[in-house]
């Protein structure tokens, strides 16, 4: 094995960056992405809760080491909570430039008793690697190293110009990435092109392209009643209780038929392409394998979406929690004096977050209830984001080049390696990020996720399919390969 | 101060009823409620929570005190839970004969910061005495003992039949009371009415006479969804949310006019008596007072009901409490697998709990929205009771002789201690032994209660005025005593 860890400390302190790891743990660079994860889920990066400081720490600090060992500069960037990893190998000016994105927390790992073996240990067992943050992120992260360790060890100069930015707040919803957007937008805007990795496929078959998330927006409603809860015999009939009136607020926001019944919300929703329906007719699942994994007896999607087309391209307005009165063991005989529903909104292009928030704040107070006040907290928004490859009809006239070579690039890793033709299908989930980058810098993402649906994301017991992770590390070393050769 | 107790431990061993209490203890009869319930109080009676079987023991042993200072034979009946005390006073054949219905239980009294001096400590100010159980019931229990003493020191021969009936479990449902029932309802047969305290009047400027209770019963609907928490990114859209679907249900279980949306649940129904609105009439507290005193911005009574009609002699669906899904601080974007509600209906008369128990299972079932799962968990349920006092045009042929003193005992009682004249006012509360025993034993119950609703019941600060007081011993002096003179 070829150790460039010389080099890589050079570079380091050439570029005076400091960073607080101990550069004589380095190794040689890891080209088997196993090796990689399995240190990598040891540190137990729960961003959510203080008391794993020391394993947002840990896998921070082991995060800068892979990248230094691969020759990054890297500069760790504080925010107000968790630092941002911003690591950078430039060098060829001719050469296309990327940026990385990735995060280091995981989700937490309650309740522990259903998980198998410790969550915050690498346990192998029926060709899977379990652990919390196998998949998500950790895994991918793993991937994208060891596909540039196989790629540095062959070709030391390897020309392609990466910005590393790995973030420890994806899995509390990014709260200081706007700030640092703000302050990094000008030095992320010298890149061409984002790739991202947290996006999902649908078996471990083929690997995708997603072409769209959905955006989010949060609110919560309160219904008040009575200024204290009330025996329920002696003034139960002559008042409207909360409970009830909250229920006929929630249930008033669907159709029958499953659409959302807020006016104008779906004013600005743009229907999908043929060419995105088209395509997701390749998706390799069947409805009832789906509804299987659910335990539903039956499908609930919006009229005029079929299960599968109802997550990609139709927007939502889900209730998270409700909450209300008495809920312990047997019955109390009171008429609460408030209920609540956290309610939360998927948006699909070209609904804006705060446009939403305001519809279904508006619609709530008409509709308040006799007797009833409403009180409506507006959270958090991100838009959607979509992207089209090149040559379909509703192309960007404007797409450039570096999406061009990405697309490019990706479908013909994936056919390497899996022989089939790539597919393109958008996904429900969102990573809001990925708007907010388009939006500040112009930068478009390829998404060339990595997760399956058995891998139990933010569950117990998440896993990876660890002979899945050496073909997507052929793609992955495919992939830059191919986008360093794209100018030539 | 003429002392009676040698005379209450000669009957007490004659009847070698055993009691575990210390008669050293004893002294002579009080004749001054606040003194009784001032050391009444102190015992900490919480039924539901096993931590206070100590305060259970004090309360009752206080009560077997009392009543063995007032010349009863005491015994206390073992049951599942809390033992009822069962007294007598008897030996005037030619006397009428009433059971005295009351409870040693209070209510928990948490959140004890809330109180502004301990709730098992008696603290008296601006006129009131102010702790847990003060008046429910152990205020009205003192003033009947009061009364009775005061009777007793003047005519130690006192001719009246007296069987008292004090249970501790009424705060949380009477679930030993039926069996209890079954064994003493021959017992219990000898007398000729029940008199209760545990009801309520409008306002200390009066005593009025309650004529009916509604009936109750409960259930919990749980609306089951997928098989865990679902990524509402992932699955948002394709699948029906189980807080959706039971938002739907309870919305559907009331029309916009404030009625209950169930098929055949008025069939039962017997509207009020003109009789009984015009009474109601005479409730000297105005809408606009109630309304200020709940704290809503509006009434709603289900239609054909004044607010005041609407909790006596409307039937309700009342929600109790309602959760699923999320209910911590922010947002957490999931379809939770499932969603809950604790219902309870208060009935009137002729409804029967089994029957509409029946009944709102049916059309929660028939009405399970496509693509969840319903279940529903049927709970206990009670009778309305209701009472028609002497010479109405429905008051029942075959009224007792016993009622129709006890009325005009207590019609008598009032007019000589308040100057009014007696109202007669069905309550929407539900005291189900009630019902039981009229069923059991076929004995009304004469409802003459002391609760105000400023006392706070099952409430921080609970109390209770003492100047009322001393009016309503004087009302149950004197109805004790008009009661004893009925047949002569």
């Amino acid at each position: 094995m070829d150790c460039h860890f010389k080099k890589c400390t050079d570079i380091f302190f050439k570029k005076k960056v400091f960073i607080n790891i101990s550069l004589c743990e380095s190794d040689c660079m890891k080209t088997d992405p196993l090796q990689i994860l399995q240190e990598y889920v040891s540190y137990a990066s729960v961003s959510t809760d203080p008391a794993y400081a020391e394993g947002m720490e840990g896998a921070r600090a082991f995060v800068c080491r892979c990248l230094v060992e691969l020759g990054f500069a890297v500069e760790t960037v504080k925010t107000a909570l968790h630092p941002i990893i911003l690591a950078e190998r430039r060098g060829h000016p001719q050469a296309p430039h990327i940026i990385v994105y990735g995060h280091y927390d995981v989700q937490p790992a309650d309740p522990f008793e259903l998980w198998e073996t410790p969550a915050f240990e690498a346990h192998c067992r029926n060709g899977r690697i379990y652990a919390r943050g196998a998949a998500d992120n950790k895994g991918p992260v793993s991937i994208q190293f060891a596909a540039l360790a196989r790629i540095l060890t062959a070709e030391a100069d390897f020309p392609l110009n990466i910005t590393y930015l790995i973030e420890g707040e994806e899995e509390m919803g990014s709260p200081s990435f706007p700030k640092f957007l703000q302050d990094y937008a000008e030095r992320l805007s010298a890149a061409g092109l984002v790739v991202l990795s947290d996006t999902g496929i649908p078996n471990t078959r083929q690997m995708v392209i997603t072409t769209g998330l959905r955006g989010l927006c949060s609110l919560e409603v309160e219904v008040i009643g009575p200024q204290s809860d009330l025996h329920s015999g002696i003034h139960g009939g002559a008042i409207r209780n909360p409970i009830s009136a909250l229920a006929e607020l929630l249930a008033g926001l669907h159709t029958a038929d499953g659409r959302v019944a807020i006016p104008g919300f779906y004013d600005a929703v743009v229907e999908p392409q043929k060419w995105e329906r088209d395509e997701l007719k390749k998706l390799p699942t069947s409805e009832d394998e789906y509804q299987q994994f659910l335990g539903i007896p039956a499908f609930h999607p919006a009229s005029g979406y079929s299960p599968f087309e109802a997550v990609r391209f139709g927007p939502t307005v889900e209730f998270n929690g409700i909450g209300g009165g008495y809920q312990g063991v047997g019955s109390k005989t009171i008429i609460p004096s408030r209920a609540f529903a956290k309610i939360t909104c998927r948006l699909v292009p070209n609904q804006r977050p705060e446009v939403i928030l305001a519809l279904v704040e508006k619609t709530l107070q008409e509709r308040c209830p006799q007797g009833v006040r409403v009180k409506v907290k507006l959270g958090e928004g991100g838009p959607p984001y979509r992207i089209v490859p090149p040559g379909r009809a509703d192309t960007p006239a404007d797409q450039t080049e570096a999406v061009r070579w990405a697309f490019t690039a990706a479908e013909s890793a994936i056919q390497e390696v899996f022989g089939v033709e790539t597919i393109y299908l958008r996904e429900g989930g969102s990573v809001p990020i990925i708007a907010q980058i388009k939006e500040k810098t112009g930068l478009d993402s390829l998404m060339l996720g990595i997760f399956a649906p058995e891998d139990n994301l933010h569950a117990p017991n998440e896993s990876f399919d660890i002979a899945f992770m050496e073909r997507a590390t052929q793609v992955y070393t495919a992939f830059f390969k191919k986008l360093a050769k794209a100018k030539e």
